[in-house]
C-alpha cells in the first residue's frame, strides 16, 4: 500500500561506522530484530528524542548516557518498545547496554539503547543479551540495508537514503535509515532514524545541525497525530574522511547542512509514503501566514482532519472539508474573503467560497493522483510552512485494530 | 451501528411552540427535509453557534437577526449546508427567510435560517421556498418526532429528549431534538439542536443558561475532531406555562438550570451514540488536574487518538496507547510516577507503568462492553472534566469516503 518511490538508492558505506543485524527472537522467532551499530573512536554523535512525557526507558537512558560522553555502540531491538514498563523496564534496558559494554570492555554509558514495538510489555532482555555476540559477529561496513529491514515494525518496506558531497576533490558520504509506519506526528513518532557521515564535526555543531534538520523533516510529518514514546533520531559523524566541517568553513558547512537536511527529509517522507494503510502522499503547504506558528496550526488542522483524510482516500474532491478545517484551525480574524486554497493546480476557494474557475473535473483530476498538494494562501504575512501526511484508509483501521493480534 | 438507548422517551408538546415538517426535495425527492418551527409572541430565544471562521451563511444571519429582536420562526433544511457559498449563499438564506416572513407579514429578521448537509454547493432555494406553504400547513403542537427525523443527515436514528419539572403543583415542560453524526467536536459540530420550554425566562438569563449548558454537553463531545461550519443550538422559552424563572427564584432557577443541562446532555450524548460508524460509547474523565484546561487537553488527547480509537473498535485492551496519548497531551512536568489510569474498574497504569494488579483478562472484560469509561487521575490538583466520544471503525472511513456519492 506504500505510495511511490519503491526502489532504494545505492547505500554507500560510511567509514568508521559498522552495522551488525541478527535475530534475537524478541517477538517472532527467526525474525532479524536486533541491530548493533559500532562507532569508531573520535566520532561525534547527536540525537533528538520524543517529547512524550511517558518516554520509554531506552529514551531516558540515551539522554543520560549522551551527557556522559560520546557513544561507541547503538543497540536497537524491534518487537518490544520497553515503554510504560516503569523501573523494571529501565533496568532491563541498562542490562542490555551492560551486555554490549562487556564484550569490548567499555563503560556502560558508551552504549545507547533503542526499542520499538508494542508498548507496555516487559522487554525479553535475556533473548536480546543472548544474541549480542551474534550481532558483534555480523558487524560489517555494508550493513545498512539489512539494518533498515531489522528495525521495521508495521513498515511494509525498508527506508534508506544515501548521498555523497564533493569537497575539493574529496568526498563526504551520508547514509541513513529510518522506520515509522504508525503513530507518526510532529515532535517525533515511533520513528527511529540513524544517519552516519564520515565528515568530522564537533558534537555541539552536529547537534545544532541535527536539531534544525529534524525540525524541518521528522517534525513536519504526521500520519495520525499520535506522538510515540520511543522516537529517536541519531546523527553520527565519524570524521573518517578527514574533512572537517565547522562554523569557519562557511561554504562547506552550508553544503553539509543542506545534505543533512536532504537525507532527513528523504527518510521522513519515506515514512509518510509507507504510513499505515497509506494510498496517498499529501503535501500541505501554508503560505503568507503572519507567523510560522499559525502556518503550522493551519497545516496540521488540514493534515489531521479525518474528514479531509477520508476524502483523500476516496479520491473525492470534497473541497468543502478542507475549507472547513482551515476555518477551525484556531486562527483569529482569518481573512475568509482574502485567502485562497489550491488543490494541485486548481484553485478551489477564493472570495469566501468555491472559486468561480473551479470545476469538479479539475478537482477530480488532482484527487485521482497518488501525490497531492494542498496549498493554503492565508494573505496575512510572509511566513510559510509545509507538512507531509497521508490519507485515512480502511486499511489504517484494520492494521491498528489488529496490531496486537 | 448506534450504541445503546434506541428508544425515545415520550415527547411532550411545549405550549407556544409548533413544528411543521415537509418535503422540499433539497437533495432527495420525497425526503422530509424541511422543518419550520413557530414561536409564540412574547417568547425568549437564545442560541450558541459554531466558532468555525468559515461559518455558513445561515449561521451569520442567525447571529445578525438575533441581535435585531426575538424570532418568530426557525426554518431548517437538510441536504445542503449552504456553507462555503460566499455572497450568493448569504442572499439565498436571506431569500428563504423573506419567503417565510411574507406568509405572516412579519419582518425578515424575525426568521432564523439553518442548513445542514454537503458543504460548498449552491442552496436550491427555489425548492425550499416552494415548500414553505406546505411547512406552514403542517404546523402542529405534536411535531417533535417528525422534525427529529427531518433534520437528520447521516444520522441513523432520530434524537430527542423530553422531561417535565414540577413547581408548586404546576409543570414546566422541556423538549428537544438534535442531529449530528460526523464532524462532531467541541465548540459545536454539524450539530443542530432545538430545545423548547414553556417556562418564562428573560432572554439574557436564557442565553446564560444555554451557554453554560452547551459548554458542559455539546462542547464536550467529539467524534472525529472536526468542527463544522453550521453548528447551532437554540433554546426557546415560550412562557406559556406562566411560570417565571429568574435570578430571584433561586430554587426554581437551580432546578430549571439542571433540567436544561440534563436535556442538552442527553441530546449531546445521543449524537455520540450515533456517531458515524460508532460501535462504542466512551466516557473520558480526567480528575485531579491543576486546571480545567489541562484536564480537557488530556481528555481530548485520548479521545482524539486514532490509535486509542481503533483499539476501542477492536475491543483490544491495548492500554499502552492510552498511556502514550496522556504522555503527549502537552502537560508540562506530568507526574508520570504519581498518576493513575483506569479502564472501567481496572487500574491499568500506576508507578509509571502497567499496574501490578492489572491483568489482560480484566482489561478485556471492560473493552468488550459497548460503554467504556477511561479515567485519568493526574495527581496535580482538584479540577475535573469529562468528554464523550466513540471508537474509530472501518465503517467511519467507509461512510466518510462515500458521503458525497
Amino acid at each position: 500500500m506504500a505510495v511511490g518511490l519503491g526502489t532504494l538508492p545505492t547505500l554507500h558505506p560510511v567509514a568508521g561506522f559498522r552495522i551488525g543485524t541478527t535475530s534475537a527472537g524478541v517477538k517472532t522467532p527467526g525474525r532479524k530484530d536486533l541491530v548493533l551499530m559500532e562507532i569508531a573512536a573520535g566520532a561525534s554523535t547527536a540525537g533528538v528524542f520524543t517529547l512524550n512525557q511517558f518516554c520509554a526507558a531506552p529514551v531516558k537512558i540515551c539522554q543520560q548516557h549522551l551527557q556522559q560522553g560520546m557513544p561507541s555502540y547503538l543497540v536497537i531491538n524491534t518487537g518490544n518498545a520497553n515503554a510504560g514498563t516503569g523501573k523494571t523496564g529501565y533496568q532491563d534496558a541498562l542490562d542490555v547496554c551492560q551486555a554490549v559494554a562487556e564484550v569490548t570492555g567499555i563503560a556502560v554509558h558508551q552504549v545507547l539503547p533503542f526499542s520499538t514495538g508494542v508498548i507496555g510489555e516487559k522487554l525479553p532482555k535475556e533473548r536480546i543479551i543472548d544474541a549480542i555476540p551474534a550481532a558483534f559477529d555480523a558487524l560489517t561496513d555494508d550493513g545498512w540495508l539489512e539494518a533498515a529491514s531489522g528495525i521495521m515494525t508495521t513498515d511494509t518496506r525498508p527506508k534508506a537514503y544515501s548521498m555523497q558531497l564533493e569537497h575539493q576533490g574529496q568526498k563526504i558520504t551520508l547514509t541513513g535509515i529510518s522506520k515509522g509506519a504508525g503513530m507518526i506526528k510532529p515532535n517525533m513518532a515511533t520513528m527511529l532514524a540513524y544517519i552516519a557521515t564520515d565528515a568530522q564535526v564537533e558534537p555541539a555543531l552536529l547537534q545544532k545541525i541535527l536539531s534544525r534538520a529534524a525540525d524541518r523533516s521528522f517534525n513536519r510529518i504526521t500520519i495520525d497525530g499520535d506522538t510515540s514514546t520511543n522516537d529517536s533520531c541519531m546523527l553520527v559523524a565519524t570524521g573518517a574522511s578527514g574533512i572537517a566541517v565547522s562554523e569557519t568553513t562557511t561554504e562547506l558547512l552550508a553544503a553539509f547542512d543542506a545534505a543533512v537536511n536532504k537525507v532527513l527529509l528523504e527518510l521522513a517522507q519515506a515514512i509518510v509514503r509507507d504510513g499505515e494503510g497509506a494510498t496517498k502522499f499529501v503535501t500541505v503547504s501554508v503560505e503568507q501566514a503572519a507567523s510560522s506558528e499559525e502556518a503550522l496550526k493551519t497545516a496540521y488542522a488540514v493534515a489531521h482532519s479525518p474528514l479531509v483524510k477520508t476524502a483523500l482516500f476516496a479520491s473525492d474532491p470534497n473541497w468543502g472539508r478542507i475549507l472547513c478545517a482551515v476555518g477551525y484551525a484556531g486562527i483569529d480574524n482569518l481573512d475568509v474573503d482574502g485567502l485562497q486554497i489550491w488543490l494541485g493546480e486548481a484553485c478551489i476557494v477564493e472570495n469566501g467560497g468555491r472559486a468561480e474557475s473551479y470545476t469538479e473535473a479539475a478537482g477530480q483530476a488532482v484527487m485521482s493522483r497518488e501525490e497531492i498538494t494542498i496549498r493554503i494562501v492565508l494573505n496575512r504575512g510572509d511566513q510559510q510552512e509545509t507538512v507531509w501526511t497521508t490519507d485515512l484508509s480502511k486499511d489504517y483501521v484494520a492494521i491498528n485494530a489488529d496490531y496486537r493480534s
